[in-house]
């Protein structure tokens, strides 16, 4: 058994790292820190975590873990990491996005990579630090990245995605106040949000001479979990070749899944799955991406990097029932 | 036309004043006291109300306003009216629970009517100081009134309802937040609800025989407004009987309808009604009352027990149409 | 007092204009038709309108009253009107879509006028005939007829927009189906919803040398009412210059507000309101559109309009209290 | 491995145990019999089985299966059972209502025991046809066996349970129309809910000196998964000993835990988990119970009883992942 940390475990991301490491068969939880609740027992911050065996919070880390995972607001993970050291073996993995872009990844002589398995697997294999991918950047991404690799991405792509209030953290906010949330929509940082960084330098990754904008509104939904994401760009191939792309891009990965059927969010919740539907639609092709923001978009993927690194079986305690209602 | 204050404007039961006032016939708004947001145009809190004729958020109250109503943390409602003085004229609807016990109704050489209208009418109509009824309390005492009435009170009450989560306030709360409220049930204070009170106080004003207790679970429900209340009592009398005692006792009143089919909770949302069924099932007789906790529950009580005080017409700006779905 | 009739009395629309006529100062619900429930209390389907004054629903109509509203799925307005004859004076309005187009607009005789009251009120005012616009259409339609107004429509706009689940109406339906639709969201008809006839036939109307196209993803939300709708296109024109544009356009309108702040959907649900953000990013600007879809979408504005043609004041039984929450 | 054939695989039921069969260790499934959908893949109706190694629904059974399950409508088993034979080794698992009473428990020379494991786990191991528990009776058994096994039942018990929309099924009803369910709450089958039979016999089961009624409100709540249920009786015992009294009955019970914390719903769903808080308000002793309806309501407990049957571990395939939020 692999010994793992969380750091910051008692946040939505932290915890569902929790949820999904007590039935993983390879690792153990070492321990859950908590700057808040530390002394108390999980269960009683976390009560689906009841009957669990699990250490109570700690405020102390133990250095020589197997994995570490970070799950610390955004800009709070090099505070961290500068403040507690760990074993030259110890793999980190950061939830935040103090390391995903390139110009940020080298850090205290550690490199960081990007951990997006579909596009990078190789290399988090061999990696020691991990940037895990947003949950927007990772619909987005999952849902373009057959466009980049075959050199289709030549206009403006336009993205509406909707994000579940988990998206939003445990911290108490207006925005995911249940009185205003509830039967609302919004949106924020419409064409500026901070996963547009993340996912341009993946497309121009595979597709350097990549061309056009991702012109992106981001809105808050009326649900707790999920993305769904629409796409649509212009795009003068056959379907056939188009869906082929897709079907290709994607036929030995274990967590997506291609269809040309109409797709709904729920299908995907609680598991790690992208669900990605390409249809054509005159001169465009419309792609439909759904993830659960906190599993393939944060806590799943992690654990997806994890297996890799440690050279488990991708999907090991990564086979999840669906929500399906 | 009359002018009326509001003294803790940017609330829920402040602000649902506010959007049933801008409508009222009789009445202007003459200022909305804020210690938050003094100085800012009310729209910029209430996006609903942008385009309405109404002043800015002020910390200036008018003491010679007709009327003032206290929108208030409970036990606020003291404290602040001994802070502020209105003048002689100047009728007071406290929305808080500060004076609705008989033994808390004397403040100050000011005398506070217990502000139910089926209750109570007459008194309003004479009174200056009036304590609005608790939310719950409201759904509660107008299912069990016909029974005081009738002597028929003889038995404990099992009463079990539930509000929305427009009933904790605008003040950010963990029970409140979104993530945790969606598709979420639990309950609080179980048989201990400070609207006990309340109840057994307007019981005994008509049966002082009443005996029998009042076991109370309210519940957090998921969704932001209403209150749905199943209440069932031992009641050894023809069904015809009991039915008669309802139509008989609201067939004057406004805002209270009668039914014997099932009901459910959404009729009654955004408006000032109460909807009761009555049922026989074996031994018991089971009501079931609905409301909108922010109308009739609270700030809709609040301008009917205004129209009384002020000689006005009941109704007048309480013709709501029902949200319906 | 004006006499009213209702064609499909117990769906969605029909009996939100039930709800909102039994508060009308100036009309009497002659007769609400319907097929399935006649010989029915109104009540007894809509239980928010026990106690209100209505006659029962009945298989009649009354061909002598002065305005009749055809609330009938799609396609079926001319069916009925070939089937059942109205006095010389009976103003009809239809919330379908039969008549919308100028191609479809006469029938027998009647010449139907598009009922946008802030494209055509002066033409409506002198109809008999109207033709009551798409819930899509209408946010849709509100949010670019400044743009339109003033030529700047000259690139493609980029609509993506989510309706309530009550826009599919009474009928059940997999898709509004509770276990399926809460917490779900997904898409239909991308690109070919059936109002871009009717929103490019209105923007023509002002603007006939407008190009570009209208790409709409139409969304199903996890709400039951309202819809809320992002747009954007190219514009290169300065911000002052753009807002203005909008200012000027709505000024003198009861129903459309403008702000340049972030909005959400609720301010304007159970309202006959349409609220408009306008924003510049980058070379676009970017507009977000809100309505209730039922209200300001179907039957406020066939009220709206019917005011215009009876020459009541425009907003008579519309001022309505928004839900807020 | 073990096989498996699924009757009514379409429906809610039928399709959880799909979700979680695909991930059993131990057991195949053999086929998925749908009169409505047979010849379609699975995945064309339940789209979050995308990917996965399942048969096409079909129309015919493969009678030498390990395991049958049976996902009819209630009373449609008994009309299915004699129009299909299977092998003699071949267990039943009848999810509906047919066979739960005892007097309804033999039939074609079958002998059906309650699968309630926590009350009837020897009986199951040695069982070759189970009648599954219904989902309330889930509920309210685990919350009141530990006061029979004590002799404590001797007052009435007040029962109040809310149920998500996936209790009523696959099939369309207005009162799972989402324009109703959505925001709103009813009851239904006040004081005579069908699940009252199996609850008072497995009360008796364990003693027969039991008196005091159950009167039970059974809600529809807004949510789509869960039951929330309160439970309330007199009891004049030590809140120590009624905890130890709990605590004893579910040790070693992997699916129950207890608690004194209050506790809401969504820390089950999703799990084969029941979690019942126990409290002592006065005189009485005041109980709270969640499950999901679905898994440890329905289809869970159904793959519990069959790994009792095959001898399986009791949690195989049931080590599942919290909802949580």
């Amino acid at each position: 058994m692999f010994s793992v940390g969380i750091i910051g475990a008692s946040g939505y991301t932290g915890s569902e790292l929790l949820r999904l490491l007590v039935n993983h068969p390879n690792v153990k939880v070492d321990f859950a820190y908590s700057k808040t609740f530390f002394g108390q027992a999980i269960s009683s911050v976390h009560q689906d975590l009841i009957g669990e065996d699990l250490p109570d919070f700690t405020n102390n880390v133990n250095p020589e873990v197997d994995v570490v995972f970070l799950c610390l607001g955004h800009g709070k993970s090099k505070e961290f990491l500068s403040s507690k050291a760990f074993s030259n073996k110890t793999k980190i993995i950061d939830l935040g996005n103090d390391f995903r872009l390139t110009d940020d990844s080298d850090f205290n002589g550690k490199t960081f990579v990007y951990g997006l398995p579909e596009l990078n697997r190789m290399k988090i294999k061999e990696a020691n630090f991990i940037a895990n991918p947003g949950c927007f950047a990772t619909a987005i991404q999952l849902s373009l990245l057959p466009l980049a690799k075959n050199g289709w991405l030549k206009s403006d792509v336009h993205v509406n995605a909707t994000t579940g209030s988990t998206g939003a953290g445990v911290s108490l906010s207006e925005t995911s106040h249940h009185p205003y949330r509830n039967g609302n929509m919004s949106h924020y940082k419409a064409f500026s949000h901070q996963h547009l960084g993340e996912i341009n330098q993946s497309l121009r990754q595979i597709d350097s001479e990549k061309s056009g904008e991702i012109l992106f509104i981001p809105n808050r939904g009326d649900f707790t979990r999920g993305i769904f994401a629409t796409l649509y760009t212009k795009l003068d191939v056959a379907f056939a070749d188009i869906l082929s792309a897709y079907e290709n891009f994607y036929k030995d990965e274990p967590f997506v899944n291609v269809t040309t059927e109409n797709i709904s969010l729920k299908p995907v919740l609680q598991t790690n799955n992208c669900l990605i539907s390409v249809e054509q639609k005159g001169d465009y092709v419309l792609l439909t991406s759904v993830i659960d923001n906190l599993v393939k978009g944060a806590s799943g993927q992690a654990i997806q990097n994890m297996n890799l690194m440690l050279n488990l079986e991708e999907t090991a305690g990564l086979r999840l029932k669906s929500a399906a209602f």
